[in-house]
């Protein structure tokens, strides 16, 4: 295959406060240089659209540095190897990892998270339910959530790539599950798509009542992806013993300075609550092992999932800010069609 | 040994918001009623003063119910069973147990907590060192907060009853201690009496900066007795998989309504941290696992504590607003003087 001359990129073109909008970002393009020894070139065929890319683009500390301004905006991206001078990857692998905003990517492995083995599967599934997003869901809920059968789990931004997975999997090891969305289509998508028991919309003017009707029996795991007050509501409800695990702050547009809030401590005390941040990263060692349960499941179809694809490297630049307006339902990928 | 045939009674006579004060509490005297079949006396030689006793005056939903206004006040106490009709409770037996502000109680045996067999060690001890005091500062550290060597371990109220003993099992466990204590007589207790390898006086202007100054390498466990500012101080300086125990909120003098502070939701998010409410009763069936502990240490002198044992039944309404205005240094107590 004759390789590529020119690489279209998406830049960080400036640097927001709160959530990126397109403004932001600057679509360019820039050669594909020559492969080094140990480099190969990967084609990315999708690349992903997360809500933590708001941090990263950010100046305040995170768990990431930020992107520099007129670097390609950084991402998880999925494709094939069309050239390698690598040992370790050869033409044809098809691989998932830290690409970028881009069409290409020349690397030396290092941003290489996995070889995607799922043959018979859509690459794709590699951006969301068997990737970041599906690998969060399952380690967030079961090691931080810990649920038991006949436990109430009640999920924010519940039909969001993560929050469906966590609602699906929390249903196969036998809980009544809660979804919290925004809007009739997406409390819809939770019952119809996610096999949730029960759906709320936190936008409805009695959110609050619906919530607790909702959770007779009070709320045993809270999988917290908004912070703000959905999770104000939430909280009220934990019962002893209660696990809120906080995987995502979607509703709270900027965090420098703090915003304030309901103080927790003396609640998180009386019901003895677990509260606790996931990072992916702290299972990073134990990855494969979630992809292989949660492949098993998406093949006998008892996980499902809901792909928001956008044609084409033009749409990424608005594609966060969208994720923030919640016009996409189901994970957000952007889809390369190359020349 | 001829029975008393009066009891002097602290009882609740008010419903306080907030902290209780004198003002709440009544002294009054009852007759000691006779024996029934599977009861026995207790004569109360110590009363216990602590800080939860404030929820259970409050008529806010607790751990606990709240005490009835009239009812004595509920406490800890440690006395000598002085005559019996139950076959489980021999006169001569010490006991310690919900019995109750007052100098005798009358129980069926449920109130009590456990039979106290140190026989070689002072009675008090069992309503601190060896009491709820102790065994919440070994689980609540060991459990939650997990401390491994070389961890950097923050406690708040460090020179109190349950922080001094953390410090020192932190200590023990080889951790870097630092305390957090108000005013410089409780600051230099924590380095003179419980072996801190800092403190900080929360009191003092530069109480931020010199926070920071000891905890060069950051916090990995945050042991919380009393929410509030001093939280907020901590919890900025959290490392990545931090444990924040909450075990007290003694510096919020109201939480009716909820007082509001900064969100912590992105940070622990961020340093994937852990926060969680202890209770001391989710450890109920482990207390003589960590008594027996806790007494090893106390005998062979590397876990010391300080007692502040206040004179007669007297001394009790004021008492608990005395352990809010930080007027006691170690484990508050009430000594009864039998007549």
């Amino acid at each position: 295959m004759p390789l590529p001359g020119r690489n279209r990129q998406v830049v960080l073109k400036s640097r927001p406060l709160g959530i990126p909008q397109a403004e932001h970002f600057e679509l360019t393009s820039a050669p594909v240089p020559e492969l080094g020894k140990g480099e190969f070139l990967v084609r990315n065929d999708f690349l992903s659209v997360d809500p933590a890319m708001r941090g990263w683009t950010n100046a305040a500390a995170n768990y990431a540095d930020p992107v520099g301004i007129g670097e390609v905006m950084r991402s998880f991206a999925a494709g094939e190897v069309i050239a390698s001078r690598h040992p370790g990857y050869a033409e044809g692998d098809r691989v998932m990892g830290m690409l970028g905003w881009q069409e290409y990517a020349v690397t030396d492995g290092k941003p290489i998270r996995r070889k995607v083995r799922e043959k018979d599967l859509s690459l794709s599934l590699s951006l969301g339910i068997l990737g970041i997003n599906g690998v969060t869901a399952y380690f967030a809920l079961t090691e931080i959530g810990q649920p038991r059968p006949g436990d109430t789990v009640v999920v924010s931004t519940a039909a969001g790539a993560v929050g469906s997975a966590v609602g699906q999997i929390a249903k196969l090891a036998g809980c009544r599950t809660v979804g919290i969305a925004g809007g009739p289509q997406k409390v819809n998508s939770c019952i119809e798509d996610f096999d949730y028991d029960a759906a709320v919309d936190y936008k409805a003017a009695n959110f609050t009542d619906t919530l607790a009707a909702a959770c007779p029996k009070g709320v045993d795991i809270y999988y917290d992806n908004t912070s703000g007050p959905i999770t104000d509501a939430v909280v009220r409800h934990v019962n002893k013993n209660a696990r809120i695990v906080i995987c995502g702050t979607a509703s709270v547009a900027s965090w420098e300075p703090w915003p304030t809030g309901p103080r927790i401590e003396r609640h998180l005390l009386n019901k003895a609550v677990k509260m606790q941040g996931f990072l992916i990263w702290d299972y990073e060692h134990r990855y494969e092992e979630a992809v292989a349960k949660l492949a098993v499941w998406v093949r006998d179809g008892s996980l499902r999932y809901r792909e928001d694809i956008l044609d084409g490297l033009e749409r990424a630049p608005d594609s966060i800010a969208g994720l923030y307006r919640g016009e996409n339902s189901g994970k957000r990928l952007i889809k390369i069609r190359h020349a």
